[in-house]
């Protein structure tokens, strides 16, 4: 359902309903572009860290305009088994309320505007026909003026609580040149009272004399008055009635109430963002970094400068997140899903071993024709979302025994993907966690280099070449990560570029050791990100042996006795990626991802199908069955049946010959998310 | 006529033939937005020096985007005395050419959006079918990248032009990575030789890879084959063709070509640009100085820092400017003429005493109508200011003896408004001279005054109560200009501040020295605009009495022989703020001035009627006739006949006693301009 200005009033109730009997919501945001200063694949170094990451999108992605919300609710219905949803497609656009009403600006990349255009985007419903909105501050801030306005213009008698202390109830205090001006105003309306009229309109005049005469007819004439600023074509003017006490009393409660209303009107389509907070519901996307910074930033409040307060604001306005991008990309389902861009996962997810969800439009909502693609709009993108989760969730209902068709978005079997979004093209940390510290990969084959201009991908190929396979990662024109495949090569790499006089090679330890004294110059007592928090996190020195950062108590181990009692081999059959191993044990990083040899190759490779060594299952499900507590009460999993493997999968591992292969990996990578 | 990017190519020729045979021109253009700062009233604050303005709207209005320009030819028809009108209305959007273009950025200003779209203002088209653009600077890039690429793939053979030094002959130097596949390249091709097929289709590659493809193809194979990079569907990838040496000569003749067309496509609108640069012809614009500003900012190069550098491309770019703005704010019309808003002004041309032009749009080129108005669509805005344009010029025909219907656009009674720049809201210099020094004010009635934040432009008049009518021009919230009526009030209103300890009086030279001092710490050897230009101007000096800064050459008298002589009573009725006097001469400027108030109703006051006291005539008319140079060279004008004379017109004064009052004029304008 389309929601544009004019339907927005008549659609929002049809919207709160839709959220409140909702099982799970998914969102999808459009914008007017994504970078206003760094290439994209400058912003999305492969090396950064979530602070860097989060630092770049805010400075450089926040200028520009969310000008589609997608909003689709899914209700599941026990007896169809099948998912009624209702999808709304949201224009939205900050039309200045009126002259003084802040006068938004924001930033178009041509290349993002291209692209919308190519699919049929409608920039006029957009511009002509879009929702305004207001966030958190600006909302406070015009019900604080209108209750300013308010407290000046009451009459002094009747409401008390329409005065406020500033308000004059002493004659006004008319400067010189206005005074000819207001005389004649007070003539007008005693020739009012002196007339059969009920109402004059004076002439439109500034909001100086507006305030002047407001001053002056409450005092001089206390009573039997209404006075009201009236707006017609943009031009403002004061209309005065004769009115007894009852019809005052009237008048006053229908100005309150339009008021209020007009002020709603503004807060707009934020009302629709605070429901979705309001309601606690699950609320699904596909790589929602940027819907989700977007969204708060829009419709709630600024960007906080430090990750960890963004993370307390996430959680404020979106208590429950889920990315499709980032469950599609971890066990069980990255060996299953070669590509996951929205379209590509929504293809793969309708054939087996997947199961196409069964969903139906709610009656007077337009249904989606998936095999007609409409991608990129916004409501469009949401549903599939939606889709994409429903295939996911009950996937997982597979391993249970028995197994189960449908998985709800409660399930404890989807808990352990909430409140981690995917992090686009960061090679060894697979996603922000919103509800903990992030993870702390020790980048200690990663060399720093910086170099002249005019240096390609190939000329460093060709400077490391002795070092066999290596991954590049630019930072900018003179300089970029370089991660080796061994670390016994890191001293030698560094210590051969000694004697360079065009290149420089450094440590990644030495990198974040300069910037972060970089940093501590430039804001000394500065509260926000410092590489000082990621080297020196409690979090670093209270993990046991693999220097990834999680506390012990938060640490989870594989092989649960269960598992290991039902059939360690089934078991591990195609799952050697995904262990509770502990840190020592092997990923097959190095193999899947060093094969594409330039960087934007590698980082593109890397977008679509991201092989992150483990699993964010660390809860045990509500629905039990063969799915059981080890000893520190994580959990094993155990595949049901071996019939279920499909070619996608890999072929059977030894997971402890797995676990030995430690040293060829290419980096760490947590063991358990 | 419409012009999209599909039907620019088809359009161009149309477009040169109309430019070609104008007689003059009139351009408009739609902006994404005014200003990414400042408020539209800071922008354009009332004493701004030139510099400072052309730096504001540099600094604060280039980032937007002119989406549509509108361009319409006028030819006069001797015949049928009327002007046959070509409108193009042209959509423009910076469409990424390929993936390795500028990826350009630009704001948007939600009011300016807003009000565009409540004018029908057609988005979708500019984003979809917008023709793009390339500055000088883009297309000279373009041009040498397309060279090089040129030389690199050059077989190396029969046309030794290809050839750069810088290319390999060779064998190519292949990373280790790349041997395998460049040698499967290397085998497809030498598969081809032996086949009957004729051409193969590489598999999409690198941009890397397909360097190393051309090298090594160019060097095994030097004879017989033509390489060549396809694009599909955004991918690209090598085609390899088996041909003998007529083919490949016709080939690589094919490539060029195609490669210049492409050329051609992405300079796009710019074409347009430089056929009106090289036409040399005259431009008519309605308050055009953004016009100007952003035409060679986004189609010519960047805007220099310097106003007078700026000048000079100006004058590169649109040889011959006329502002209609600044035409129907300037004697004789400014009295005639009570709105000199776009709309207005078309209506009031339309009327007694002056006559509606005669029009006719060419065969083939829909026609406006005019009733039903369709401002700010550009083509019809370019159309609307030709027209005004066609009636101002008529009526200086009317000044001659005997009077002429028709005025041609290279008449020398158009002349003295040439190259003249409406510059928004400066209170005391009304346009910008592109082709010589700019007016210099002295201002020596203006106090700079700084206050708490708090303080609004009621408290300004409080304060400077004692002092009779003042002007305010805000500067930002907390500090304002404030003009005096009388120079003598300016020490002691200085002098009383200095007991007061919530705000600060400082005079404008004070102002403009310390904004000089901190210009040199900022910028040591800055060519950049200063206010040093200003204050030592060598036009400073070099000017007599008044103040302006006119080099004494430059400096024109009124009160011809021939005027005086003629009848100076009639002549001076209605005329005496258009006077040639001396710098002593009274200007009606206070009384037109200060009526209204309010900073903002003042400026709003001054936007739709300038009140400047004089006229850009200065020199003699080809037509000779009643108007006559003076001994210095100089026109003064005649009224022809006290019947012209309407009820809009001032009351007849006594210019000499007009002279006399000179105490009571509130600025010193400029007396010929």
């Amino acid at each position: 359902m389309e929601v544009t200005r004019k339907s927005f009033k008549d659609c929002l109730n049809l919207v709160y309903t839709a959220v409140e009997e909702a099982d799970f919501l998914a969102i999808d945001g459009e914008f007017s572009g994504i970078s206003d200063g760094p290439s994209v694949s400058t912003l999305t170094n492969g090396l950064d860290t979530p602070e860097e990451r989060y630092t770049k999108l805010k400075k450089h992605s926040m200028d520009f305009l969310l000008f589609q919300f997608g909003l689709c609710t899914f209700k599941y219905d026990q007896n169809d088994s099948k998912y009624i949803t209702k999808t709304f497609n949201f224009y939205i656009f900050p039309k200045p309320l009126n002259r003084s009403s802040p006068d938004i600006k924001f930033i178009c990349q041509s290349s993002s505007i291209d692209f919308l255009a190519s699919q049929g985007f409608d920039f006029n419903k957009v511009f002509c026909q879009g929702i305004p909105y207001l966030n958190k501050e600006e909302e406070a801030q015009l019900r604080e003026q209108t209750e300013d306005r308010r407290s000046q213009q009451a009459n002094g008698v009747g409401t008390p609580s329409f005065i406020s202390p500033s308000s004059s109830k002493g004659p006004a205090n008319v400067p010189d040149e206005h005074m000819g001006y207001i005389n004649r105003v007070v003539e007008k309306v005693e020739a009012l009272f002196a007339s059969t009229d009920k109402t004059i309109d004076l002439e439109p005049c500034t909001g100086f004399q507006r305030k002047l005469i407001y001053q002056t007819l409450n005092w001089k004439f206390p009573k039997g008055l209404h006075v009201e600023t009236v707006e017609v074509d943009k031009e403002r003017f004061i209309q005065v009635s004769k009115v007894d006490e009852e019809e005052k009393k009237k008048m006053e409660q229908q100005k309150l109430e339009r008021e209020q209303c007009q002020l709603n009107d503004a807060v707009g389509f934020s009302r629709v963002i605070h429901a979705i907070s309001k309601s606690g519901k699950l609320v699904v996307g596909h790589n929602m970094l940027l819907d989700v910074m977007h969204s708060i930033h829009q419709f709630y409040c600024p960007l906080p400068e430090d990750l960890q307060d963004f993370k307390e604001v996430t959680m404020c306005v979106f208590p429950r997140l889920l990315d499709t991008k980032l469950m599609a990309s971890t066990h069980p389902f990255k060996d299953l899903i070669s590509n996951t861009s929205l379209a590509e996962l929504e293809k793969q997810l309708n054939e087996s071993p997947f199961k196409a969800p069964r969903t139906e439009a709610a009656q007077g909502f337009p249904s989606y024709d998936t095999a007609k693609e409409q991608l990129h709009e916004a409501g469009y993108d949401a549903y599939i979302t939606g889709r994409c989760f429903i295939s996911m969730a009950n996937f997982l209902g597979s391993f249970l025994t028995p197994p189960r068709e449908y998985v709800s978005a409660q399930s404890k079997l989807v808990e352990p993907f909430y409140n981690k979004l995917f992090l686009m093209r960061i090679i060894d940390i697979p996603y922000l966690n919103i509800t903990g510290p992030d993870l702390q990969p020790k980048r200690d084959k990663v060399l720093y280099v910086t170099f002249p201009k005019d240096w390609k991908t190939s000329d460093l190929y060709q400077l490391f070449s002795a070092f066999g396979n290596i991954q590049v990662s630019w930072m900018d024109d003179t300089s970029a990560f370089v991660s080796l495949s061994q670390r016994e090569q890191v001293p030698i790499a560094v210590n051969t570029s000694r004697y360079a006089e065009s290149y420089k090679i450094q440590t990644y330890a030495e990198y974040v050791q300069r910037k972060q004294q970089e940093n501590e110059k430039q804001t000394p007592a500065s509260k926000s990100w410092t590489e000082d928090r990621w080297l020196k996190s409690p979090y670093m020195s209270s993990g046991s042996s693999g220097g990834f950062g999680y506390p012990r108590a938060l640490r989870k181990r594989g092989g649960s006795p269960i598992t290991a009692e039902k059939g360690s081999t089934e078991a591990a059959d195609g799952w050697s990626d995904y262990s509770f191993s502990d840190s020592t044990g092997s990923k097959k990083k190095k193999t899947d991802v060093v094969e594409s040899k330039t960087s934007e190759g590698w980082l593109n490779a890397t977008d679509a199908t991201e092989s992150f060594g483990s699993s964010p299952m660390k809860s045990p499900d509500e629905d039990g069955a063969d799915l059981a507590k080890d000893a520190e009460g994580t959990l094993g999993w155990h595949q049901a049946s071996a019939s279920k493997a499909t070619p996608a999968r890999k072929s059977p591992k030894n997971k402890k010959k797995s676990e030995a292969s430690s040293p060829s990996s290419l980096f760490e990578v947590p063991e358990v998310w």
